[in-house]
């Protein structure tokens, strides 16, 4: 195994955020389940669009989040997402480019737009989102190169991969690339309604050793093993994985491994404003960690600084240094 | 006079703003000078845009910033901009119609880009803004709707209209209707950049009263007069004008008319994060209060209200609801 080039290469749906406060009536007056992510073809996109209030935008994407968060945090990233030469992907582009991020995947030339997730924030601070794939649906095995995953210390994937199909083709080549090249591959569940989607894959990636460490947050974990008792679900994570990081909201996080079991109290925080992103850069802070070599327990501390960063703004990308904030707090960078 | 449709037509630039909070070594390395609003063409766009980090967008554009406020504070609000039929102008379209503001300008089926302003916010809250007009330039007198101008109590109007030369006379025909039709036509003068380029046009709207009421800051004001004296200036601002309202940020505002002159103080504030659009909602809140007849010392409270608001968040928009905000503080609704 050569040394990496990149510390980690995360692979995921490019979705440009389009971002709107609003009351719990307007998630039942349309039929939203709270708290989840919901796939939704154009004409729905548009229908809900029309209704949302005033926005913010900016460009997220589950993956994305994370590898933006990983480099704001000094580390060397790159991420692969497909978008399409429109304006929106031309935002998209800028941003993840402008926060140090390697991006090469080719703009789709036609077809759909560039995606987009409607976001709902409710006065709770919780997210509601509402996801047209767009081009990201066509993202491709032709969008891995080899020479990158291989390169990369760390590949990250997105659970949401597994919803278009030629992108879970895309998935599958990098993670083969990835252990050929001895590197490690993480995955996260995304959301519990993605896991319900996908539960047998998830699990058979887990048992056959495709994925050596998993994010899960608590309703993904139960939806996984489907049961209620955490502390059960969490012994069957323990059996099904090398390094299972389970969140836990302002409970902090679970790190399950050979090596036992340990907990990480969350970082505090003065207001949540927007759960957007939260589960994205706790994995920034934590695989950041693991690419220090700072330990199980540093890595969960530098997930959830990086968690109480995001949720305390609108939006799903950082607004400061996360860098200078490990720092201020005597955290490893 | 008929009763008005319409509390206060708001006619400007219509502009995408690209946000991006950075250091002042930024300013000084791209050759910008803080605080104000430098008119830039593609190319200095694109050079500023690749060296600029990840961003935030929201719509913008100053008048249109002032009329979302005055509708988010319960007035019946209409807008005139021009943007083009592309991804970016229908975000904007949305955003200004969420709003509760009536929109109907056409947008360029081809021509330049939705306009765009790339704005700097230093760690001092300061704002420093890159406009390139694109669609905007294209706003002409056909954009005009002489029915709708008639029939709303105030024309507010942007100084920056004088950049482009068909918005001019956009302008001037908009004003010419509704003095015609007894109504009421409010100028900002801006930025004081903008003032230095068009002054004695700008003197000679006050003295020929094509503006009834004029909303400058400090530095606007001095750059009108050419001096340095604050004092001063006032004094010639009230011979120029019917009322005249100066914002004086921490300091809060004056108001000048033939009753006297009297000061507000600002709405106090936690922290300031981004001083984008104060002045645009400054004139929200105050022209609001003139449209309840609330009295100028109230209307000032309001202009305070407004821009406090705008100003301890990212963007020239407000993200709260300022109806609520004022009812909240006694102020009228």
């Amino acid at each position: 195994m050569t040394s990496a080039k990149y510390d980690v290469l995360g692979i995921g749906n490019a979705i440009f955020d389009v971002l709107v406060q609003t009351d719990d009536g307007f998630l039942t007056g349309h039929g939203m389940t709270k708290g989840g992510m919901a796939l939704i073809d154009e004409a729905r996109a548009a229908s809900i669009y029309r209704d949302m209030g005033p926005a913010t935008e900016m460009s997220g994407g589950s993956a994305a989040n994370t590898i933006v968060g990983i480099a704001n945090l000094g580390a060397r990233a790159a991420y692969v997402g497909k978008i399409k030469d429109d304006q929106i992907g031309r935002l998209y582009a800028h941003d993840i480019r402008a926060a140090g991020v390697a991006f090469e995947t080719a703009p789709a030339p036609g077809g759909p737009a560039t995606g987009c997730s409607y976001i709902l924030v409710t006065p709770d601070g919780e997210r509601t989102m509402n996801t047209y794939l767009g081009a990201a649906q066509d993202l491709t095995p032709a969008d891995i190169d080899e020479a990158q995953v291989a390169a990369s210390a760390i590949l990250y994937l997105e659970g949401y991969l597994w919803d278009p199909a030629s992108a879970k083709e895309a998935f599958v080549k990098a993670s083969t690339i990835a252990h050929g090249a001895g590197r490690q591959v993480a995955l996260t569940m995304s959301d519990s309604f993605c896991v319900d989607r996908y539960r047998d894959e998830f699990l058979g990636l887990m048992r056959n050793g495709t994925a050596d460490l998993i994010f899960a947050n608590e309703a993904e974990l139960r939806s996984l093993y489907q049961t209620p008792d955490f502390d059960s679900a969490l012994t069957q994570l323990r059996n099904d994985v090398k390094l299972g990081i389970v969140t836990r909201s302002e409970k902090g996080c679970v790190v399950a491994s050979s090596e036992g079991v340990i907990s990480v109290p969350a970082f505090p925080i003065q207001k949540l404003v927007d759960t957007t992103g939260a589960g994205d850069l706790f994995a920034a802070g934590f695989l950041f960690g693991l690419v220090r070599g700072a330990g199980y327990e540093k890595a969960g501390m530098l997930g959830g600084l990086a968690a109480a960063e995001v949720i305390q703004h609108i939006g799903a990308r950082p607004q400061t240094s996360l860098k200078e904030l490990a720092q201020k707090h005597g955290l490893p960078v």
